[in-house]
């Protein structure tokens, strides 16, 4: 019967089941069932300051609440068929536990002022937990790079080799990435942890209601500024949705990278088992399915209901960045294979640069390099079989000094303006990542 | 150990338990489990036929999977912890039951080839379900044309009111655009209704399968024609994502206006109790829930995994079809307040009107017209309550028999072209529909 | 002034030219200037049939409108200031030209009436360019795969090698599914095709308009059901809209293999210079830059305002279509490389085949060709220098004819059920095509 | 010839023109002009320090680079065909003017190195406009709020109304989100303003350039950490994007509010005729084309390359917040309407209220305040009218002194807890929205 729901007394129909289950939350905001209760016990502490429970009541109250509270830790809340949400569910609990004070536990509050503030301690929570997952991540990632600084191969544009780079100036591009979404993350949390308890529907609180208590039991760093916006609007969700995008686009960009690295063609790496799959139809097959997963996620889009949402994407991000963690650090370099991928023609930017040195303006140079590169392409030669002869048709610059062009470490140790992937620039690099880390984790 | 996993053999590692759960279906996939044993009942025979099963090892399986059918039904079929998919259930428990033979039902298919032809036939079953709910729901609204068409309300256009119609043309309205709702369908049914098995991993099958047996014992339409395309694509899914999209958007627009009609302000319908709710605060209200619930439906973004999103399309469509038809069918209609709504500003497009059948070029006409409605707006009086003499500042050919311009009916009336609002118009529409929901019904 | 609006009449303020900017469309509707005269020039012809405007008056009429035709089609329509879309400023140029009578033209239309016919008649002739380019670039890709029939080279999936397959099959897989985006554009065009003239702004048509023959003259296959559906809904751009993503999407899988096969590493394709660019930088880049851009737009969101949509929709599909066109036709194949990239390791499925040939379980004869990998693996040769000895650790039925599984035609040859990659079956393909060109070019 | 492009060189086929037209993005990056003549002339500078350019070289390059920049900004600066983007085209132009030593200017730097630092450099410039536009328009709601204050009107929840609210209330409840806004962007640009130039192609920069002159000079708060991050990423602008989106969600809200107190059925507000538009056929229409406009942007989506995007959104949400300022500065308030549209039922939660105040639980107070409006339902009358003796049906409690319940201005009054409606409380909050007007203007 209708009469049974919260906001009964006027209502005579009975409500559409089909209607009914589209509406009901419960099968995922129950996740949220220790904030409710928390919210609940300060929210009675300030009806008791202002006079609407009695000490005895506020006490009755808590006791209820806490028995709630050891039913839920350990299993034993049962949810019954009426219960749309966890808020319902709760004070039908408390209820049956307590008796007709549990009544007065929402006198001024309205449902929204309880979902949003449930919400806004429960995301708190999750962003701190996924915040220490990025930062493990983040230190797997820096360590690594710290020890593997002297393994170079080549450095893609457009999926083409490009320059000759260290594998940890790329480990670092992605590092450096993550790190970004750490500080963005606790500009969010600083606009998720904000007090909206105390607004009521739409008007406000009529029973000048303690917020600062409120704020302090709750441990929140400020107080909401205008009652309808503090209901009605769920931007911090939103934020949250947009980050878990951001940071899931990143370590899709870098799984892309591995899957790559990873195929029989390049051999760059190569995957643990604890992060490979098979065939169920080829037997030779070893998938980089994690991988996959992680680049997959990037294309999720998060655009539902706001609570599911939220917790969808804490979910996700929060196991796509253990994953990540765990692929990180296990795969295995192969060395040989990367050094091998380097070939001369990488260094026709050099080669470019060797004329620079002479005086040649780029566009010049780069149009002398360009010749040579065609030229050996025609001789089906590598760039650096040309002769001093061959060269001079490109430019009578060129002389037997060129020779010095042809040493990857060389090339890459040109590379020392800060951020560069000279040895010096990526330790420094490595440096800066390591000092980052330590203000990070408080 | 990850030697149980069915493509093991090679593996030595263990798999990483986060990845192993962010990687496994079951928990959605499982709606699948019938249309799995009827692929695979199809896939013996032509096994069989192809001499790779006996008619001993065929009858086996079959009667193997015939128990597991009877387990599912009853609802007592146990998903163990290893079980990934439905698929890898299904074939787990079906050498439970019967040994080594069940080894053999896996023979030149792939897990892709075995999932998309399970998905393929659910939602040709998912489809046939969900344009049932449709045609239910047009003709629930037709029917309530036919008796109504003789209330008139304001027809609106960027939320102003417009011109006057009749109440039924606003129903009908939004049933044409459901009935083109139900023709796409019907042809996406078509592109969904091609059998992909025998396709292999990619290569395609390799012992020579009789296809064409299999599209008649799982009763497709057609066989795909290229086996890379047939395992690796999932437009079909697409396709209904979209159509899905379409179909709610345009319920949302009717809930729209339904919501807006039952303000107090507007007070043109009032939903019946079983499909509003109350407020856990305010006493008074009454909500229109239902309609918010179909309207939001719109926004929802569908852009998950394909078999997920496939399965969250089409319980959301099928519940807000049955919604929607619950609404439309209980909803009162406030005859009062909607003609009461009707004002002779709205009749400002037919004074121009009789000018122009007095031989004046339209846009001189509604040049006049704008000028007699800023004239009674200055002087704060109706527009039927001008004068022939005030008039006349706006057109000397304004004569007494303006008058007549100011009458709803007769102004509806007037809209008798194919399409229009006029009382032969909208039946000419009522029957068109009548037709159509007949023709659609099989 | 305010009053220069056609809307003119009663408004007295003037209006925010941010706002007028911000409103304007001409900047891209200006595209259907030809379906707006079109259009313009059967509606005066269905006033002088209802006799709203005189045999002369029409004549009139359309020879302003044919002088506007002469305008725009030499280049020398001039936009005005006020003009803020293409049918505002066709009505001012017409009323410059012919005087007062223009001013009958807009009888008993509204603009969205106009705006609606016109965006159909425009996207009926785009919808036909968009196949016409489809059909070329599927006849490309069927005869490049009818003349390279013999190459063989890695099938992947997950970016790993699976299994081998004919190159005409990879290219057969893509025409396929753009053959469905053919068939699914043809459906689209019968919505497309459908006459909303007569509807008038919601009410429909008061001066009993003759529809049919707007119909007959604008060459529209059915008139609109309901005046309201009618003007107000766009469902056929949203359509097209999904289309073009879903024929994007195809050509950007295409492009994403593409890319990844003219990688050093890979070195099946080489693009023709007319597809690549280079880089400013490094002199020896050779970018495949065609198939990133085509690879790129499946990202691209169309959520703009409709109209404008519409044509982005276009022009994107109709170059993205045209430089495929190109890429295929131009682009080399390395058959050298393409067929060194076989593996034995890409035959396990054949020799898991070659035990069930043997009466063996695929089940278990897939287990025991996963430990023949392993242990290929483990000794570090390809599979196919395992001894018969080796091999008898995972199996005893392994014999010495087991050297007929290390032949990649013959693997190939297999795969000879409807779909497959066999030699006849690729060929039914190419003929099924073929069939299916010649059907759908007229 | 394709020899002329920059990269040119090695190219022997002419590039395919649908693909070269495809490419190009001159169409709108062109907007960067000013920028890439600064990063140029400051790029020169470093090289000049590096001893790469001659003094000499470089006062050359920046006299040309001045010319340029006259060329731009009095609209003489002509584009040619082969143009494809602002960088070639500025360089091609400095080459026409000062000759070769032109061809220094891109030594070490790649042409992402130049486009991420115009793009940043731009972006940061159209941030500060568009704040500055949001100040303003904050200013101009907070200084409305204040004003008036006195007018109270039904506040909504679902669209049904809820309870009394002051005007100014709902004001601020948007000003507040706004403010939001304003943070948020503020935090943005820190992250946009960090100098990614000399990051070369990949590798970093190999002339150890002088980045930190490069930061002064262009007056960056930092530099990047890594080359390949720095050229590869470009999360400022999707960070940007999604501001964009959450501010125009937060106008669009507040349009969608106004544009319903606009309808002739609740008639709140009038806009002014600056804002408002007619219809074509309909005289007496007078649209809210402005806040329809408004509401419409939130649903545009932004997915398009990313520089496009960029400039999209820039221009979208500049109009936005100009056209929001005007219509909020200009609208009519109807105090009159707004006052007869409180309804006593919208105190059906004081009326609870007081029997909390008698210490009856809310629940059971909630349950006994349904029951009389309820019964002020059947009776017909409204629910002040129900007498003493009619109330006690519902409890025992109502008493004589229920009479005062019935005050707008004393429900109001009750919520002055910080964020409510009460007097007090709105105006601390217009005291809080100067103060962060007065900090965040500068």
């Amino acid at each position: 019967m209708a009469g049974s729901k919260l906001w009964g007394g006027r209502f005579v129909g009975a409500t559409d089941p089909v209607m009914e289950k589209f509406n009901a939350s419960i099968a995922y905001d129950q996740r949220m069932w220790d904030e409710d209760i928390r919210g609940s016990k300060a929210y009675v502490m300030a009806l008791q300051k202002a006079g609407l429970v009695t000490q005895e009541e506020m006490e009755q109250i808590h006791g209820g609440l806490d028995k709630v509270f050891v039913e839920w830790s350990s299993g034993k809340f049962h949810i019954k068929p009426g219960d749309e949400d966890v808020h319902t569910a709760n004070e039908r609990r408390l209820k049956e536990l307590i008796g007709e004070a549990a009544g007065k536990l929402h006198t001024g509050r309205s449902r929204n002022d309880q979902v949003v503030t449930d919400m806004r301690l429960w995301l708190r929570n999750g962003i701190d937990t996924l915040k220490g997952n990025a930062i493990e991540l983040i230190n797997t990632m820096v360590e690594r790079a710290a020890v593997e600084i002297e393994i170079l191969f080549p450095g893609y544009t457009h999926m083409q080799r490009a320059q000759p780079i260290r594998w940890s100036h790329w480990i670092l591009s992605h590092a450096v990435a993550l790190s970004r979404d750490v500080e963005q993350v606790e500009e969010i949390r600083r606009r998720v942890n904000v007090l909206p308890l105390g607004s009521g529907a739409i008007a406000g609180n009529p029973f000048n209601i303690d917020r600062e208590l409120l704020r302090k039991e709750l441990d929140f760093d400020g107080i909401s500024i205008n009652s309808m916006d503090a209901t009605g609007q769920r931007d911090f969700v939103a934020e949250f949705l947009f980050w878990g995008s951001m940071c899931l686009t990143h370590l899709s960009k870098m799984a892309e990278d591995l899957i790559l690295y990873s195929t029989k063609e390049f051999s760059f790496i190569s995957l643990s088992d604890a992060y490979s799959t098979g065939s169920s139809l080829m037997p030779q097959k070893k998938n980089a399915d994690s991988l996959e997963l992680i680049r997959s996620k990037a294309g999720r889009v998060f655009g539902r209901e706001d609570k599911e949402a939220m917790f969808d994407v804490y979910d996700t991000v929060h196991a796509v960045l253990q994953v990540a963690t765990g692929v990180i650090s296990t795969l295995k370099v192969n060395q040989k294979h990367m050094e091998a991928a380097l070939s001369p023609d990488m260094l026709a930017t050099d080669l470019a640069y060797y004329l620079v040195r002479k005086g040649v303006p780029f566009r010049e140079a780069h149009s002398c390099s360009g010749k040579a590169v065609y030229q050996a392409e025609s001789k089906n030669v590598p760039l650096n079989q040309l002769t001093v002869k061959d060269l001079h048709s490109a430019s009578p610059l060129f002389d037997s000094d060129v020779s010095s062009v042809w040493d990857y470490t060389s090339s890459v140790e040109q590379y020392s303006a800060p951020g560069g992937t000279a040895r010096s620039s990526v330790t420094a690099q490595i440096e800066h990542m390591r000092a980052w880390l330590k203000a990070h984790r408080e």
